[in-house]
């Protein structure tokens, strides 16, 4: 692949690629000396438990695995093991070299479903930061102003709102940016709250005499909703170790929009194949349920395997077919305005009944279903951060998304 | 002697007792257990030249020797050896441990003089800082905020005035403080300009578990104009090391408020003693040429023993003498607006002359002399910070000090 081949395939879904110019430049010297890019990541030495939203800075540590480069999947085990020293969070647990090892276990697990083994080096940064000395450590500080780390917008907005900052947290960006001079990294890749502290990197490397690393910023993933951060607290998420028919449920429900969206940034497909679809899904030559299907088949492949994949495609079939839910209906968006909703509510404002007092006669007389399971409460209330399919009467479907 | 007459000797000259009810409490048990209290001053590492400025620190620590107490003397040889690591001040050459060595020696010659070698224990701060591993230093950071540190004067000014501070100089009076931690101080001595730093030792002690420590502040002595703090750069000082001449003489043209203000922080006098002092001048019993001459004597006792203070008094005597300069003068004090004055111009305002052109005239005509040596340039200008005999024909004088 062209150097120019490879910045499109890098460039796919990233917010923001500091600076183009110089990764243009890196890649171009790694082609002609052989030497690889060393491309680094960081993640926390807590016990993960991935979900998609997760996932996608795993892709394009991949992505870059793919074009032959190394990847070093950093575990930030040294604050983990010093504990956050700060007053308000005295229960957090400070983290056993053993925890780190075990925690650190359960990440291969899981991130090796996404990246290549051979070409990912996990490395824990106490390894170098543990024998630094408190020498060390005030001559790293030494290389940044106070003002400039207030410029982090959330040390800003605490700075502003009298909200304590402890002085030890101005430590932390410059730690992690001193991984990367440990590293010799030369592509740092992080989410887009990521951006100063990747930033700080950049600037310690260059103070080191190394070649600044590229930053690269991927989005937040949306989750189920289309609209909020994919997380656990909002419910909102597909865990890549939930049971395949969950996860390839939940990628039919979600919407066409955020379906393309998570083709961008999860999928393998090529950038040909990712237009074409686009083109397709405009031109209605290509059916959105069927790209769905395709979306949820890849991605429980990947989690799970082929057989799993087929089975859990034919389940959603079969369930649909079950319960006489036609593959297509409406999709409709509402807003809960404290975190969930009265279902008769839910009824009227989709349309599927005419007043409030409707709907609490169908849930009454027993016409009204949530994802294929009858609701006979009047009262009954429909989490936000979801999506269900509702079915009133035998025709009557929609697929409601509520924020 | 009672706890409360030490207490009034201990509060000599002292700016603030932070806090006097603890220092008291301090001083009872020690009184009853016969344990020494650990008194703490700390100095820069680099090769010092004192100056009587310097002493009044180590005047307040001799009265806790007086009064039976260990002090520690402490060099912070510890930033000194990794360098101020800031890009403004790169030419600061980092010590070596031999330099620190050397310089240890040379302190300890000149504070030998004031401070009782048996209880005084010079220490190093390199001894436990040196160990200090990151993870300490973090912790260390943990215990103080951002907020809190921009509270110090200088930092807010810079911070206001959008001048850098980097964040390594935040570190500093933690570390500063640390030691406190380390000796287990009792009580820190410190100028006024230390007082924050010193109250950081307050707080890291309780942090570990230590009664805090009694900060004692002392004031910056002014200089011989009797305005200026006493400096090395605005020429206003009386060197330790000077020859006794110049100490003797320097003494003797200091104002008589001035020498009542060194009386009380450089003096061996009793509070008693000074007290008479005071009202004898001001009854006229005692003559302030008297009291000077008995000050210069006991300075020049102090730094190069008893015969040469006799030698220095005698050649003042003789000097005056020779010169027909009286030993009572009128005391007069201008301000220059350039740091320097013309001297016709110093003999029309002091009264000598009656304008500037007679004094020019005087000048050129040769009957004007500064220090006994005569004048003959009628640009001749003299620099503030300093006092001068100045003598117009035979009979008209004046001690003219120039701010």
């Amino acid at each position: 692949m062209s150097v120019a081949e490879q910045m499109e395939v890098l460039k796919r879904g990233a917010v923001e690629i500091l600076l183009e110019k110089e990764l243009l430049e890196k890649l171009e010297k790694s082609e002609k000396t052989g030497v690889p890019l060393r491309v680094k990541a960081g993640f926390d030495p807590t016990a993960p438990d991935l979900h998609l939203g997760h996932t996608v800075l795993l892709h394009k540590l991949r992505q870059f695995q793919q074009l032959g480069h190394e990847v070093f999947f950093l575990i930030g085990d040294f604050t983990g093991m010093i504990g956050d020293p700060t007053g308000k969070s005295e229960t957090r647990k400070v983290l056993t070299r053993e925890d780190v090892l075990r925690n650190a276990e359960t990440y291969k697990e899981q991130v090796f479903k996404v990246l290549d083994p051979e070409k990912t080096r996990v490395v824990f940064n106490s390894e170098w930061l543990s024998p630094l000395k408190a020498t060390d450590l005030i001559g790293l500080a030494a290389k940044y102003t106070v003002a400039r780390m207030l410029e982090r917008e959330d040390f800003h907005n605490r700075f502003s709102n009298q909200m304590p900052i402890s002085i030890h947290e101005f430590l932390y960006p410059l730690i992690q940016g001193y991984d990367s001079v440990a590293l010799k990294a030369d592509v740092e890749l992080g989410g887009t709250d990521q951006k100063f502290n990747l930033l700080v990197g950049r600037e310690l490397q260059r103070e080191w005499g190394q070649t600044p690393q590229i930053v690269i910023t991927m989005p937040l993933l949306e989750g189920l909703d289309g609209v909020n951060k994919m997380s656990k607290s909002l419910g909102n998420y597909i865990g890549i170790n939930e049971p395949p028919d969950e996860i390839f449920g939940k990628i039919m429900s979600i919407s066409d929009d955020l379906m393309l969206r998570y083709y961008e940034l999860l999928s393998d497909t090529t950038l040909q194949e990712l237009q074409n679809l686009k083109e397709g899904m405009k031109s209605g030559s290509v059916h959105p349920m069927e790209a769905k299907k395709a979306l949820g088949r890849e991605l429980v492949v990947r989690y799970h395997g082929a057989v799993a994949a087929t089975a859990a495609e034919e389940n959603f079939i079969k369930r649909f077919r079950d319960n006489q839910i036609p593959e297509e209906m409406e999709d409709l968006v509402l807003s809960a305005e404290s975190g969930k909703m009265l279902l008769c509510k839910v009824l009227s404002e989709a349309g599927l009944v005419k007043s409030n007092s409707e709907g609490r006669r169908s849930i009454l007389q027993g016409g009204v279903k949530v994802d294929s399971v009858k609701i006979a409460d009047e009262n009954h209330e429909l989490a936000s951060g979801s999506s269900y399919v509702i079915q009133v009467g035998k025709r009557r479907f929609a697929r409601i998304t509520i924020n």
